[in-house]
């Protein structure tokens, strides 16, 4: 749809719609030429990788409420204030804390053997002497239903694969199990509950990962084996001989702890007060050091602010970065932002965020009025060189921004190559080696060209409509 | 080479030869026949895959002298009674008792990071309370030395990356290091060795294996970090600030304690008293089930004879089994058997070692005299359609086989494609899903191709010069 493609089409195309026509062309020529040394310098001059090197190997992991995530919130401020960024500042979020002390977990019979397991985050203690109890398997949260009595006093294995795709849409088939495994297993008088690891790889690296308990059902702890070890039981369980499994678990949770949304400004050259929001999340889980997870999505977002910023001529809007806080266990840190901001929600003219990893992007979902399908369809054609076309309407954008839906605020959610995203995620291998720099830097350049267009078209987006603002799935 | 390849020129070359002709034609029309019907057996029936599970899943870790090698030895005998072997066996060994009981290690300054570390085997603990030390970097046994009196009380790094080959030859060039890393550091003083995992994957997962003591230098810890810590460490130094590690490592050792190999055979038809030996070891490293190191080797051989021993008409020779002890950190099983079985080591007519892990073979390494190439150029070209036709002429077939070269036994050793091995290997993810049964039949198909040739031509292969009598590396 984009002029090189079809130039004919398109011209008459402009002469049969008339005035729709200046709708379809927000996305000016100035605007191109701009956009197009936005991406030529994302992807050979991006300070990305070194600002996600930054917060990988100086802050490391950054579970909400831990040292790191204080640690984090101050690399943040120092990071953006380092950049140029103004208004730089860190706006207080009251944090929950969970913290993991040990975990292990080994068959006892037929046979034993010693397996890689990490407590699901939220997840309570065992007693210290451990539960020990034969395992029955499920396969999904009816399953446990369907165990019924079975599962009384037993430990309820909750096997399922999770299938790897490029847009990730394995991991929501399988999550529900890690989020609501423990609270349908205890309705039925389970001890514990054991999942594979919502994952795709095959190392012996579990997954964690936030659960949810019901206020109705007792608290059971709640962990999850690595793939190769959830796999050696479910064969062993195949046998049909009794299984016995004994499960230690120690964990803590405290008072409320104070973390921080970090923010930082472009400032627009004309309309300073309306806003284009662009982030990911500065928490991460324990495990690993959160690297696709979300620090790419921050080093993405900081970055393609500050190539903007280094324009000699600012877009009209001012570009507002956020480092969410408290994504993982709560989403402490996108919720207050909703509530701090909403004053200024109706000059926010737009949100993306980026929290599907450091691979290549292949697109964006996107959430507004129907009329800013032209717009999109000038950023399709116009990120098609670089592989980043594939649109798709709905959603919320990201957990962080999702908040934002309720006020209209169009709504974006820069998508990644997933194929590998769930190989590491929520695991001690989300490590800084997992990025791709220069997959990184297209993602940055994918990033860059749609957060300048939103800053620098002449109108907003149509924001989205009230029957639109409530969460559901992408189309 | 082979008849179907260029029939008309062997046409001509076995008008010319003459009686040489017999040589080159050890392999019968009979025999390749069979060793076809062999190798459908091995690609579409075999238990090689079942007898591999059942080594990881109901023994697992099997590191000399501990209750899992014991568990193996038990495993073995009752398998190979189960298969139908004869004068099954377990021969006693008496084998070196190591334990690793806790480790940990951590970046204490210029920030924290937490580090994934595992004791290398042999390791003596560091004190309680850990050894906290400043690191030095070197990439090399040559740069250790060049250190000199800079190591002294720091902690000595030697970082240096394996390189992933087809053929493993990675391994060869980084090996050096973790055996003799804390030898040469501890020659000037240094109070601990850290080395980067001798492996190729980017898995939090670190690589044991056997270290050696120098008798004339004190004894220090030695750990190795997974790759991804070890590179975040030695970014970590690049920066200039000086790096501060605490390194943890409770181990201990124990007398001698009681392991065997475990034999089994298909006795030959016509020259019972002959033996091909074909094998793998038993024993494992502790941190995985040692499902590519040797499980593969052990259930490859086991399968092999198994499928000979099921001919309507057993080949003329015995084939004996023999899964060997204590590879990985003493080779008593492989020294015990040349000095028990010294007074039929002139009947043994070959041995063939499988110990490259579970991938598909890619031909066999040889030495026996020169005499022997127009066989080994008659079996190439008989594999070369299952892609098992890459032959070196050299070396010593495999290390528990290596003691039978003083007495010039013709040693082979199959080789695999190791592109993957050492993502693995001595790690937590050597583990029973890490081998594609797919490949393990096809590497069981060149196993037993070469079994069944050894075992039925009418002359054995002629045995090594005395010349060729010492270890050497293959050509």
């Amino acid at each position: 749809m984009s002029r090189w493609r079809c130039p004919a089409s398109i011209l008459v195309l402009s002469a049969l719609t008339g005035g729709s026509a200046a709708a379809q062309d927000r996305v000016t020529p100035a605007m191109r030429a701009e956009m197009e040394s936005l991406v030529g310098a994302a992807l050979t001059s991006s300070r990305a990788p070194e600002i996600l090197r930054g917060l990988t190997d100086s802050v490391g992991p950054r579970l909400a409420g831990s040292a790191g995530d204080r640690a984090a919130v101050a690399w943040g401020v120092a990071t953006l204030r380092a950049l140029g960024f103004s208004n730089v500042r860190a706006e207080k979020v009251l944090v929950p804390v969970w913290r993991r002390i040990s975990e292990s977990a080994s068959m006892t019979a037929p046979v034993r053997q010693l397996f890689a397991v990490a407590a699901l985050g939220g997840s309570v203690s065992t007693p210290d002497e451990g539960i020990t109890a034969e395992v029955v398997e499920a396969d999904s949260l009816a399953a446990v239903d369907a165990l019924g009595e079975r599962a009384r006093g037993k430990i309820v294995f909750i096997w399922k694969k999770t299938e790897r795709r490029r847009d990730g849409g394995g991991y929501g088939e399988t999550v529900p199990i890690r989020h609501g495994g423990a609270a349908r297993a205890a309705k039925f008088g389970a001890l514990a509950v054991l999942i594979r690891s919502v994952g795709t790889d095959d190392n012996r690296l579990p997954h964690t990962g936030a659960m949810d308990y019901d206020a109705k059902t007792p608290k059971i702890p709640a962990a999850a084996l690595s793939t190769p070890d959830a796999d050696l039981l479910h064969r062993a369980l195949a046998e049909g001989r009794p299984v016995t499994v004994t499960l230690k678990i120690k964990t803590e949770t405290g008072p409320d702890a104070e973390s921080a949304n970090v923010i930082g400004e472009i400032p627009g050259r004309e309309k300073p007060d309306e806003i284009v929001l662009v982030g990911g999340h500065l928490d991460s889980w324990d495990l690993g050091t959160g690297a696709v997870d979300d620090g790419a999505g921050c080093s993405i977002s900081i970055e393609a602010a500050r190539l903007i910023g280094a324009l000699p001529q600012r877009p009209r809007r001012t570009i507002r970065v956020v480092l969410f806080a408290n994504e993982e266990n709560g989403l402490r840190g996108g919720r207050g932002y909703a509530v701090d901001h909403a004053s200024e929600l109706s000059k926010h003219v737009a949100a993306i965020e980026a929290d599907a990893g450091g691979d290549r992007a292949t697109g964006y979902s996107w959430n507004a009025a129907p009329a800013a399908g032209a717009f999109m369809k000038e950023m399709e054609a116009f990120l098609a060189g670089i592989g980043a076309d594939r649109f798709v309407k709905g959603g919320s954008g990201g957990a962080d921004i999702s908040p934002l839906l309720a006020s209209g605020i169009p709504l974006l959610g820069l998508r990644n190559d997933s194929s590998r995203y769930f190989d590491v995620h929520h695991t001690a291998n989300d490590t800084y080696d997992k990025v791709d720099p220069v997959q990184l830097n297209q993602a940055t350049a994918a990033m860059v060209a749609m957060t300048y267009a939103l800053a620098e078209a002449a109108e907003p987006l149509p924001r989205i409509p009230e029957s639109d603002r409530t969460r559901r799935r992408p189309e």
